[in-house]
């Protein structure tokens, strides 16, 4: 039993300056690191975060000490607990861990990237990434994202997303990559009712233009579209022989979820 | 320019009852999950926290609003979002991404579990992992832990950790797994040592009768001894003959993760 006074639970969630919580607060710190900035300084975190330094001072030394970041004299980086707080009960683990065998056979045999992509806001986040190296170019990081209009993945969560999130992604804007970008909600509408209809998305050029997207969609045992499975592979005439492979792996990593909850039930 | 009252940026770190902050409140509710418990409801969060069910109740609708949590009906999981703060900037992406290719080679030749590990703690925290389906048992996850005097990775982190490291771990408990555990300090110091000389550890049966683990260190461009990577192998004659793949993806990782730092310079 909890024997605190009541009154103590509740400041749990306490308000500071300007109605902004501490939550908040922190999560405006950890935004400021990407996967091209992983060391920041305390000056550089307040000016990215828009927060004042006392207070991202304070911030950073609390999370430090909960090793949610990490110091090392001046530089602060993201902290290995926070990864790991947020890696051992992720809802992708299990996602992740059934495509993970099948994504190694396609990079064997297609010998370019292989990603692993889901639906994050209304953007795909990539979750799982086999690169090749020397392999064609690829905008993809782990954890990085890619607008729904303008990739192979994006364009097959979107095709099977709710309505809603399709006609708001549809209205646009839609960042323009290259020529070969879907940029008016015409085509965007067109080549969404194509993904649904043939059951992949083939996207020659529209981010890169010597780099071929190929997506899939990844079923859970009820049906539903859960994630995307890609191949990133030279814009050539032998792009489209990789489809297959692609098909044929979304069917077993669809099986081996369907396993995968069986075995949790 | 930062225009608001200085006054509002001295609560930036709010306490809560009991000299408690928000933050380790956050870390407590963020701590309950785990990779066998992936989903729980309020009261069992509150439960598992120690904190009051009225507090865990704002923190989880809080926390569900950053996306940090992910709430279906009364289940409550981690959310895609922590995932991603945790992920994009994280120290240990530029060692995943040095290790992958190696790691997918060993996986190919040796056909069992392959793993990477950092030293987190007194303990380590495996960052990826290649698993075999059907391969030998493995008590290992992604984002998982293991003692450092129990398993392969863990005497290999050990043996090259600061000295006051290694005299706590030495110091005990030595947690018991099967009669062939190291369970005795003069032991496991005569092991570290073993490890330095050797170059990896071989350990049959210490965590589980029917599996070896294999490690060997990872080392960056100053030697420095950053991770260790493992092979989960079956408990036979065979397992020894795994030694010389293990340490020649570990020097092509290292090389790796020297032209990594040599691009970011």
């Amino acid at each position: 039993m909890d024997s605190r006074p009541a009154a103590l639970h509740s400041v749990g969630v306490a308000r500071t300056g300007a109605g902004e919580t501490v939550l908040s607060r922190v999560v405006r710190v950890l935004e400021t690191f990407g996967s091209d900035v992983t060391t920041l300084t305390v000056s550089q975190i307040a000016r990215r975060s828009g927060l004042h330094v006392a207070t991202v001072s304070r911030l950073v030394a609390q999370m430090a000490r909960h090793e949610l970041l990490q110091r090392d004299g001046r530089s602060v980086r993201i902290g290995v607990r926070m990864w790991e707080l947020g890696s051992r009960a992720s809802p992708t683990v299990g996602l992740r861990e059934a495509a993970m065998p099948f994504m190694e056979d396609l990079h064997a045999v297609v010998g370019h990237h292989i990603q692993l992509g889901v639906l994050q806001g209304d953007e795909v986040l990539f979750v799982e990434r086999l690169a090749a190296p020397g392999a064609v170019i690829n905008y993809t990081r782990i954890a990085g994202r890619l607008p729904l209009h303008a990739s192979s993945s994006g364009l097959v969560l979107c095709a099977h997303a709710p309505v809603d999130l399709q006609e708001r992604i549809i209205a646009g804007p839609l960042t323009v990559y290259t020529e070969r970008t879907i940029s008016t909600p015409r085509r965007l509408r067109g080549t969404l009712a194509d993904v649904r209809r043939e059951g992949y998305a083939f996207c020659q050029g529209h981010i890169h233009p010597d780099a071929t997207g190929i997506a899939v969609p990844l079923r859970d045992s009820h049906g539903a579209v859960v994630a995307a499975l890609a191949a990133i592979v030279p814009n050539d005439d032998t792009a489209r022989a990789q489809i297959p492979a692609l098909l044929a792996a979304a069917r077993g990593v669809s099986r081996a979820m369907a396993g995968h909850e069986a075995r949790r039930a």
